[in-house]
Parts: C-alpha cells; sequence; structure tokens
C-alpha cells in the first residue's frame, strides 16, 4: 500500500500554493478534491476551480462532502472509502482542500480515519483562509505579545462579545460566521476596528472595513472577520 | 516611487514558499531580509538560508533586527530608513521574513511604517511556523465548532494554565516559548495532549508527544507547542 498525502491548496489564488504542493499533485496518480451539490444538482468545487488552473496532469476525482448538513460521519466513511479503494490498488493519493489540510479542514476527518486504518499519512500544508484574509488589511493581523484567537462557526454574538471584552489586546478572527444573522447590526454597536473579507484570492474577492457595506448584504460561506485590538475610529 | 512588497517565506523548507512569492522574488530588484548577530559578532538569518535555495538573482541585503532585545523602535526605524532610501532610487523593493508577513512577524512594524510614510504596500502571505508544525502531528490542529487560541512570549505558566482551564474544548498553541523555563516540570503535571516542535522543515527538526524527551533539552527560538483537546493517555 502507498502513502496518502494530504495538500493545503491555500486560499483561492492559483499562485497561493507552495512549490511543495504543486510538485506532490504532478507526482501523485490520483487526487480526491471535495464538491458538493448546488440547490439545481451541479457539482460546485472550490478546490477543482483552483486545481483547474494548475500546471498539472494527474486525473483527478471529487468526494462528494456538502460543507454543511447532517450525516456526516456516514459522508465521511463514503469518501474514506473512494479514497482506501485508490491505496489498495497501490496508488499514491493526494487529497486536497482549501486553505491548510489540519487546520479546520476536511481532510482532518480523513486524516482520523485513515490514520485508525494504519495507512502511512503525510501532510502538505496549506496558507489558512484567515491568513491570506488578514493580508489585505493595512495592520498586521498581530504581533509582539498580543494573543490570538479564533472561532468557527460563532454559537451567538454573545459568545463573540465575552471574547471581544475578555482579552481586549488580542486579535479574534470568527470564520464560517454565516451561521450568524444580522452582522450588520452587531457591528454597528461593536467598537472594535475590523476587517471582512469574502472569498479572498478569488475575482469574487471583497474586502471592506466599513459598516455601511454590510447592510442588506448576504454573507457567504467563505467569508471571514478579522477584529483587531483597539477602538474602531 | 514604485512598490513595496511583503513576502513570506513560509516555516522554513525552501520548497514550502508560493509560486506567487518565488515569481515576486524574481521580479524584485532587491530583497531586504532580517538578519541578527550572534554572540561571537556572526550574521546569522533564517531567512538568508531559505533565500539561498531558491531559484532567483536579485539582489538580497541584511535588515540588522535582533530576535529579542531593547531599543527595538530604534532599530526598526534604521531598518525602515534603508528599505526607504531603495524606494526612493525608484525600485521595485521586497522585505521578507520566515512565516507570513502579518502574524507574529518582523515585517509587520515595517509594514506600519510604510503605511504612516505614504508608500503603497501589497503582501504575499506566507505558512506560519504553527500550521507546519501541526502539520507534523497525528491528528488535526483543530475541527469543527472547536476554537483556537494561540500566545506568543508567554508570560507565565499561570496564564498557560488558566488559558487550557478556562476552554477545554480549544487548541492552545504557545510561540516563542523560550521566555519561560521549566518546561519540562510545567508539561509533567499538565494532562493536555501536546505536540512540541522545533525548526520544523528544516533538517534542524525534531518532534516528540512525550514529556521525557524535554528533560533537560534546551528550547531554541524556533520552537512551537500545540495543545490539543482531551486527556493525554
Amino acid at each position: 500500500m502507498k502513502r496518502l498525502t494530504g495538500i493545503g491548496l491555500g486560499p483561492g489564488d492559483p499562485e497561493m500554493i507552495t512549490l511543495k504542493a504543486l510538485r506532490s499533485l504532478q507526482c501523485a496518480d490520483v487526487v480526491f478534491y471535495p464538491a458538493s451539490y448546488s440547490n439545481s444538482g451541479e457539482v460546485q468545487s472550490y478546490s477543482l476551480k483552483i486545481l483547474e488552473q494548475l500546471d498539472f496532469e494527474t486525473e483527478c476525482r471529487p468526494l462528494v462532502i456538502p460543507m454543511m448538513g447532517k450525516n456526516r460521519d456516514e459522508i465521511y466513511r463514503e469518501a474514506y472509502h473512494a479514497i482506501k479503494e485508490s491505496l489498495d490498488e497501490g496508488k499514491e493519493v493526494a487529497v486536497v482542500n482549501e486553505g491548510d489540510v489540519l487546520f479546520y479542514s476536511t481532510f482532518g476527518y480523513l486524516f482520523k480515519m485513515a490514520k485508525a486504518d494504519g495507512v502511512e499519512c503525510s501532510v502538505i500544508s496549506g496558507i489558512p483562509a484567515f491568513i491570506a484574509a488578514g493580508g489585505l488589511g493595512d495592520r498586521p493581523i498581530t504581533e509582539g505579545s498580543s494573543g490570538f484567537n479564533l472561532i468557527a462557526r460563532p454559537q451567538s454574538f454573545e459568545q463573540i462579545s465575552d471574547l471581544l471584552h475578555a482579552r481586549v489586546n488580542d486579535t479574534l478572527v470568527v470564520m464560517k460566521m454565516k451561521v450568524l444573522e444580522e452582522w450588520y447590526g452587531y457591528l454597528t454597536q461593536c467598537s472594535r476596528p475590523f476587517l471582512y473579507v469574502e472569498k479572498a484570492g478569488t475575482p469574487y474577492e471583497f474586502v471592506t472595513s466599513n459598516v455601511e457595506d454590510l447592510r442588506d448584504r448576504e454573507i457567504p460561506y467563505f467569508s471571514v472577520i478579522v477584529f483587531y485590538e483597539g477602538e474602531r475610529v
């Protein structure tokens, strides 16, 4: 049996993958990428959009893994089964996802299953979305002896407020912020400076630090907000 | 006046820089890298070690910035002055550092000075050290709806314990852990599973989850510890 390699594709711009990631895609026998179905039944995959723009010839196959929803254990078991078949055929298998592969990633779940199954695994890190988003701001994400907090799928705006108040010198990043509604209302009464970024590094990138830009705006899945230390001016 | 670009070199392995970073190094007129003097007066630079292994011809110049110590404002003013001279000569200037350029970075300070000075800046993100370190573990750094905390230059082991107790389902990363002594003693009484990594991605990489490996071990500057959720077995 050969090796399973998790490869981070980075935040969305195909040029933001590493030299090592590209070389590994070129050398693999098969590349699996996460995909989901749209409401109209079409296959959607941000990872595939990145792969299509890179210089390699390896066969690419989808793993159908919805970004939200139920029965996730069963969905991951099926995805792992497809990977395992290729490993059992003696193939060198790569599994990709956007961002990094062990930081709030799709691959993380498959990695645990493969480890439990005794498969030899390796990891090629990718740039996480929050790092690329922060690169679009006009100040450091964090520096010196300040701390850094990140939450994904926040439970409530109270959770966010509690974190901001408990650690006033720290930066807070909120990922998968779409799970909450009424961001505009929250931000109008929050005094921290912020950077809101949608789809960093893609043609659909949108960046603002102005609350008014978020009035009536629909928040997509790939959006991130960075709360910096200090007071908004 | 031309542009200033901050370029993240990633964690240490030259193959772990992005395609975009390499292209920008190739296109710049001059590349500045942080360096420091050893106790015996030699110039030391982890960034230069990475640059030397990459395929580009651009002139590289050191910015002497000690990793620790006093008079930091003055040191950064001098470094920025050297950069500004090149910008004023009409050059396309790149400034690199290890890891990312806005996440606990050397470039972050220079970026703020350049912004305040009205210089047009751009950023090419790099993989932060903690992401590469986490890639050497045998489980995801964090996943699902767990939170993520990171502190650099911890004040005390009490600060670390408080964070671990306050957020039992979150991962905590400690960077620049060298500022505390007696890690071995602390880890023997801490029940969280951990991953300790020195110099990820370099020939000097060292990784362990076993407390006994840290008895009498000297902790270097580029070391990171990841505390995962759960209990150590």
